[in-house]
């Protein structure tokens, strides 16, 4: 048995009780004996700590689905499946995504909102995201609040404050678009906002396919082109946040015009847009028209492929500056680009070896997210729960139950 | 007193050494109370540090040139006038450039060979290097060897084994040319072997423009253009030690051959050969070549001038997918690019305006390194004296003076 947590507070056990979190909200289910070793902490510890977090219903002890064998059943903790969760927003130019995801990254229930045919205002979005809280919970038969709201937004961020700073494809421009949020919530709770490629980025790397790379970009595509960057273990955000605008590095200032004001930026050649003209297709860009023009290139269609591999040339020559810049061990090709991959890695590997200085370009292994479209969406929830996972004793208790020796 | 350091080694002793020496050898002289306050140590243990550190003869307590005043004089400690020297090394395309080396970064003697004709192999300039440095002992009138050498090299540099892996403009690729000049030394002294842009900027972070800088970038321009990057206050090498080859993103495919193999590399617009050539000036680049033509300039000559308003704008757009990558708070350009900066700052800025997204672009200041053409030179002192800074037990005493309380 512990002491009561709440009467106590005790420095060290908070961050102990946010380390076991962490293991199993990364991790999913692992033993005690795992969690013994991982923390270095005695088996005591451990087992105090995680009847702490079972008694917040956090965590539940479980038999794993392989069943009972010979002996004592090695139970393992896990994420509880009727945890706290949050409310995850992918806030696009094409859509509005909303989850509900639990502990561990589960994502419970989603939500998808087409967007209008006109970009909608910081206030009409925000006002459309808390409607969907009501529709989430019913979704997963809950009506306890989520903890916090995480929301991945196509441009710069000011991630203390959840100020919008330009997302150009949005039309937005210094919008408080965090506080809005918060003050449109009923009951209140926390908000955060984050750019969407650091945030995509932010889920690779916490359990996806950027695990345990030190140096790894994350380029996404859609209308708009941003990207992530971990550098020596470590996001980076530059001096004030506007790190990873790759989008917008200048490929012919005579070509394109881009939402930036100046012409001919990466993003007006390997951007949603840039595909839908290369294809023939109609503009405005939406989910479905680009989802066909990836079905039909891979059914062959000529003047969809040809759109495909053209914008994979020059994807490659984009992505030979930053290799070149950075010398990542891999580059993940989100959203749209990730598909360009798929169809046509030949094109897209031969223009950047083409492009990149030969030892940075043998060392960058371009891949696929593992979360596939769902990487900023996970990485909203990540920051979403940062909050409870850096102190698990300040959120509320949901769920009594008999703590287990 | 302290006891004798070498029978009863101490690590606490050894890293607090360590830290009394590094504060005197970055910022020159400082006080005993400035000491005490910076490193949060007692009185009696910085003296007895200090007292160690003057045994050693690494430092030397004075009265400062303003004189004795009224009241107790106010000692400073200081590095050591006779104090260990290393022998630091630019090595360029166009000259090979040795030094002595004092505690605090003082160049003590200089010797410049100007490179010839064709490019040297890395054994020959390993014993033009090692045949220089009776010249520096006689120049500094001492005959003690350095403590080390450190080498700064225009190339990919395996740091931890002193391997040059691709130095394309000297036409060396793997050449283990630490352990060469290691060999070659008698009597044996440590080598360190580093790339110049990385070094220049150690130089520059350590004590010069880049002191509080936490995301800053050098471009240095010579025949070829490296850089050194510092992201979130770290040197960044990327995966495999790759990272800052900006001097190879491609500018245009059919441009210029390039010695990285490609065409029309971004150091084909910007580099020395390019200068010269949109001067009209005679090939190969060496150092005054280089120098008429930066003064033909200043003097008005209208080809001269053109050369260097052409190669600032390559150079500002060139920055502008840096600036947008990285959000850097300064952009400190080195070498030939320093003087490209001064004469035509309104065109490189320009430039940079047009291709670079605007707000990283005006988060990044333009400017000329402290240390002017010696910014690689004392980045090599830098890595030559880290070997004496991490453990000052470790150096032979060279001085034995009385202790002072």
């Amino acid at each position: 048995m512990v002491d009561s947590p709440a009467a106590r507070p005790d420095a060290i056990r908070r961050h102990n009780l946010s380390l076991v979190l962490g293991q199993v909200h990364r991790d999913g289910a692992l033993t005690r004996a795992e969690l013994t070793q991982r923390l270095g902490l005695s088996r005591s510890t451990i087992g105090a700590l995680v009847s702490d977090l079972t008694d917040r219903g956090l965590v539940e002890e479980r038999v794993p689905s392989g069943g009972p064998r010979a002996g004592r059943p090695s139970h393992v903790v896990a994420p509880h499946s009727h945890g706290p969760y949050v409310v995850a927003v992918d806030l696009d130019v094409t859509h509005v995504t909303t989850a509900a995801v639990g502990i561990g990254g589960t994502v419970l229930a989603r939500h998808v909102v087409p967007a209008g045919p006109e970009p909608a205002s910081p206030e009409e979005v925000a006002r459309q995201i808390i409607a969907t809280v009501p529709i989430l919970q019913a979704l997963i038969g809950r009506n306890d609040p989520p903890v916090a709201i995480g929301v991945s937004v196509p441009g710069t961020v000011d991630r203390h404050w959840g100020t919008v700073g330009v997302a150009p494809n949005l039309g937005w421009r210094n919008a408080p678009f965090g506080k809005l949020l918060a003050e449109l919530a009923t009951p209140r709770v926390p908000v955060v906002v984050g750019n969407d490629a650091d945030l995509a980025l932010l889920a690779e790397h916490s359990r996806g396919i950027a695990r345990d790379c030190e140096n790894v970009v994350y380029l996404i595509g859609r209308v708009g082109v941003g990207s992530g960057i971990i550098a020596n273990g470590i996001p980076l955000h530059g001096h004030d946040g506007h790190a990873g605008e790759i989008g917008h590095n200048v490929v012919d200032a005579s070509g394109p015009p881009c939402h930036c004001g100046k012409h001919g930026c990466l993003e007006t050649y390997i951007g949603e847009i840039a595909l839908l003209t290369l294809a023939g297709r109609p503009q405005p860009p939406s989910d479905e028209v680009i989802r066909e023009v990836f079905d039909a290139a891979r059914d062959g269609e000529q003047a969809a492929l040809n759109a495909v591999k053209t914008v994979a040339e020059s994807l490659g020559r984009g992505l030979a500056s930053v290799v070149n810049m950075l010398n990542p061990e891999r580059v993940i090709l989100g959203g749209s680009l990730s598909e360009v991959l798929d169809i046509a890695r030949p094109e897209l590997e031969n223009a950047l070896d083409r492009y990149a200085l030969d030892a940075p370009g043998q060392s960058a292994q371009l891949a696929q997210p593992s979360f596939g479209s769902d990487s900023a969406l996970l990485g909203a929830a990540e920051i979403a729960f940062q909050i409870l996972l850096s102190d698990p004793v300040a959120a509320p208790i949901l769920v009594k139950s008999a703590t287990m020796g």
